[in-house]
């Protein structure tokens, strides 16, 4: 029997994207779908792509909870902590896209989200689904914080570097592009269609709610407490995420070494590719699957090392990460729905 | 033991969303690529997407017939004809996606083509893989000429009405407009960047290859010989043809008896969605799958019928749908391999 | 000194192209701007391109027609007739960009827009601003409709033809895509980036609202009562509007005398060019430019001539035919700041 | 009369935006368009945009020099200097756009270009034509060097704080991104549509020719040695350069006397626009225009400043800017020509 799956805001753009994996999962389903805005309407008339393949009536949360061994929650923050508290109160498992659990110290959500935990036994129950790194602790968990889109591109990145302790934490520069579904489905003149067309520009400039949990990532890897600069851009595509990023070498190693060190630590990880010599990550490869690609560059004339790291932000960034969560949770093969493989164009 | 597929031309556009297919058949697996180009190289240095998932190393024509079973080519026209001679010779099967084999009469491939037919018998074997249309011709077939997008898109959009007799046939304006995949890999100041982006013109006005193509199968359906004006449009989007179709409603026939007529015709075609009265077809909701969608609209003030018919460009307009023809040559299910959920950005 | 200009709804798209044009117009100048929804704003905190070129504050209506010698209104249907009865009151020029002063016949307007004319002596007054086709009537107005978007293209394409009596008028299929910027800068899902970029698709298919201004145009121009199907589509470039027009060819004419016929028409006229044989028009050849281009095709096959005509939507159509129309009422030079060289990307 | 321009190179995006801003100077006119791939062609025939406006025949270097005051070359690296060479012998003016006079130590141009220095004198007599930097030795000048697009935005954008020494020029790190249009007119991949929309990455990562340009200028400021960290990226839009650029705040200055110390240096210079605070330079506001939006921005946490600069890099960035040094050579007012107001959308 699969696997039942609830997507509780399933008429945001990662809540469609989830919808879209799911149905081609072979051990899991989509049971239930909710959405505040559009409850008693199909999902297929929001999303038509969807005609004949989910025409599920879109129902209210309780119902989805009652339906689902797994919810997924696609909300705004401040919204998915009161959702956990049912579902895992009623022994479900649960897997939050959105901020709500995924920094460890309220200090740091009151600070950047403006907002305070309410149910700290489940903050202390949540771990950070970053499955490349936090392996190990996601596996028997029952909670989990799906990362940030930004925070994915760059903890990915950044990891064998912040482990092995080769950069200065006081230089990191990290610059990143993000395709406009990243800013959700929701109007605003920003994602107007001629206002954002044709158009660049940095945004949220070195405030950005990511940074915090960017942070605590590369602190926990480095074992320093790292600040970084981060500022993102809003890139006039639909899809992806290109992050690039800069930091002094510390320590007396050549661009090879780096190299094998990149290459032996995601050896293993399936859906990170570290690129060969001489290749440039781009996001264009990394579209609709669930890859991180990334290449290395040396500025052998001012002594940075400089990483390029690509996702899709819907997929690695939100909804596929998601589901390789699950897999996890549920001891399937990590990659199960997974096998996505990008188009070339 | 899976089916060993070689596709001829694995780096043009088709080629590699052929791959991109394969690698996910249940039933099928990539034995070979060939490319005149790239022979020798990794189709993986071409297509950087595929790393890790395809790095076959470009092969001849010769070398690949041998390992497959099922050879299907993406070349020039003029071009794929010799090969099918090789590949039916050694008992393989084979589909051409094509011009050679599409156009029944040689008179109609020496006007629109300036060719000539050298192997008379295999145009006699060839038959024209539209499977929604020309199912049973096609599963007992050895040698398959893979439709063209335009004519793919609006014999589908069509063949109802056609079949039904309720169009004047000498009324048929068909306006459409295709992404830029459909005009290849190869440069051109066209299909250059700057001069693509924000423009838009027709382009081989009531000149274009496909027309011979359409006006053959809208005759076949309709049992008249039926003379279209056709005007493909470049658009500025990857992938995705919109046919925008007219014609005079004949018989005195109601709206809702026509639609009815699309969707009993259609009821069991997986592949072909007849949208519900008041949404229009958009390419958004086919991209990255098989699917065709149609919508129907009547112009009452006028008299006339207005198809809307959507497909991917290089799916079900050339891969998909080759994919399609291959399931039905070796009594596969039909959808092998097409699972493919249209996303919805 | 300057003619003084007034913008009611400056903060619409055309608005802020009337300005933008204004800013460079050698004998006039933005008098004021009006905007409902940010009246005590400066133009330039809505449009930060307008930093240091245009801060005027946004006023209200009744302050804006005191300040200026000639009113242009960019507003919605059904607003612009009451503001120009105030202005007409006080002797001011006016100039609707809306859809209020189109249509001769009420009925017309009823059936389509669904509103009624309740100041009938201003509707007489009203001449139909399309200078190319009614320069001597423009000239001695007061209050001019400036015409739509799409009719502009049209009838500018259409024009010669129709005078000459060579096309069947019961068989004008009318295809037309138009940049997103002709649906405005109101936020609506459809324009959101992501919805709208890599789709297409048509919208008020045979029921768009300029279709009752189109046919009264072509029946004027031919003498006959024509009625057209029309269908719009939404193209995702910024600007600029491309009409493809299919009818059949009554009388024996050749293509040569056709396009003697459109060369000798638009002689005279500056911002029609008529392009050389083997040349098709392009949107991206008249963006930012007041131009008007007609490339000239014909199916021998079928019997029919194609016109495509390209215009930008909110310079030719809208905004820059505006300047036109004031420069015609005011005596200057027809193309005084519209000597506006399209750019080459 | 009228000044005498000929543009070397008219069929280049460089040298057809010289064509388009020429035709609207007041004091010049184009005298005569050269080009090696199209002579004897119309430059129209190329450029259809220019269908009525520029349809002269491209002829060859000699002649053009023979028929102009001043000459504009848009010829790749090594092929400006010998035409520099002719066009001084006989007492002409001259702007090169391309980057054969811009840099001032023969063995950086060797090293970066892989070129050598020819004609010493020409060298010596050179001036690096960035008017709102140098603006008094280009006045008295004949040959002028017109700076790279991606070096104008950054020299402008970090010209005060260079000049005040508020930055450790040792932590200068430079993220830029060019719209397509900057790759130039010629074909290659990876500006081919399908290959190019849709997708992002860096280029040249560290290794880009722009960079001793970009240090030469900024040590001139500084008064310093400066080596930065430049990567330059691919934007899937036709016009416009953003750059993003991080350092390290060495003085003990408030955000507040930053700020105030751009608007003061850039006060009198009509071509820059320091953004007001709380607003965020992008590039769709200055697209088609000569400006340059600067906006400031400060990371309190890691004691950095941001500065995002935008240019056209069509404009300001290359023909513009060229325009802007013509003008200072003749004596003319420095905006004449260039009266662009840059479009909303």
């Amino acid at each position: 029997m699969k696997i039942k799956a609830g997507i509780v805001g399933a008429t945001g753009y990662a809540g469609a994207e989830l919808v879209r994996l799911l149905l081609n999962h072979p051990q899991a389903e989509v049971a239930a779908v909710s959405s505040v805005s559009y409850e008693g309407k199909k999902l297929s008339d929001v999303y038509p792509n969807f005609l004949g393949l989910c025409d599920d009536v879109l129902c209210d949360e309780d119902a989805l909870i009652e339906k689902s061994d797994i919810i997924f929650t696609s909300v705004p923050h401040g919204v998915g902590e009161a959702i956990a508290k049912k579902a895992i109160a009623k022994g479900k498992k649960f897997i939050d896209l959105g901020a709500d659990f995924r920094l460890s110290k309220e200090e740091d959500y009151r600070q950047w989200y403006g907002g305070e935990y309410h149910e700290p036994a489940l903050h202390r129950m949540a771990v950070y689904g970053l499955p490349e790194l936090f392996y190990k602790e996601i596996q028997g968990a029952q909670l989990i914080a799906n990362p940030g889109c930004y925070p994915t591109s760059i903890a990915l990145g950044l990891a064998p570097a912040m482990e092995a302790g080769v950069l200065d934490v006081n230089t990191l520069i990290l610059d990143s592009k993000s395709g406009v579904t990243g800013a959700g489905r929701g109007l605003s003149q920003t994602t107007h269609y001629p206002d954002c067309n044709e158009a660049f520009s940095p945004y949220k400039i070195a405030c950005h709610r990511h940074t915090p949990e960017i942070e605590e990532t590369l602190s926990t890897l480095s074992g320093f407490p790292v600040k970084v600069t981060f500022v993102p851009h809003l890139l006039p595509v639909n899809r992806g995420i290109v992050s690039t990023m800069y930091g002094k070498i510390l320590k007396n190693i050549s661009p090879a070494e780096i190299r094998k060190m990149y290459e032996d630590y995601y050896r293993d990880k399936r859906f990170v590719r570290v690129l060969p010599e001489g290749q440039t990550a781009n996001l264009k490869n990394v579209r609709y699957s669930n890859y991180c690609d990334i290449s290395l560059h040396f500025d052998a004339r001012t002594g940075r090392l400089i990483v390029v790291s690509c996702i899709d932000n819907m997929v690695k960034g939100a909804a596929g990460q998601a589901i390789q969560n699950m897999n996890l949770l549920y001891g399937l093969d990590e990659g199960a729905g997974l096998a996505l493989v990008p188009p070339a164009f």
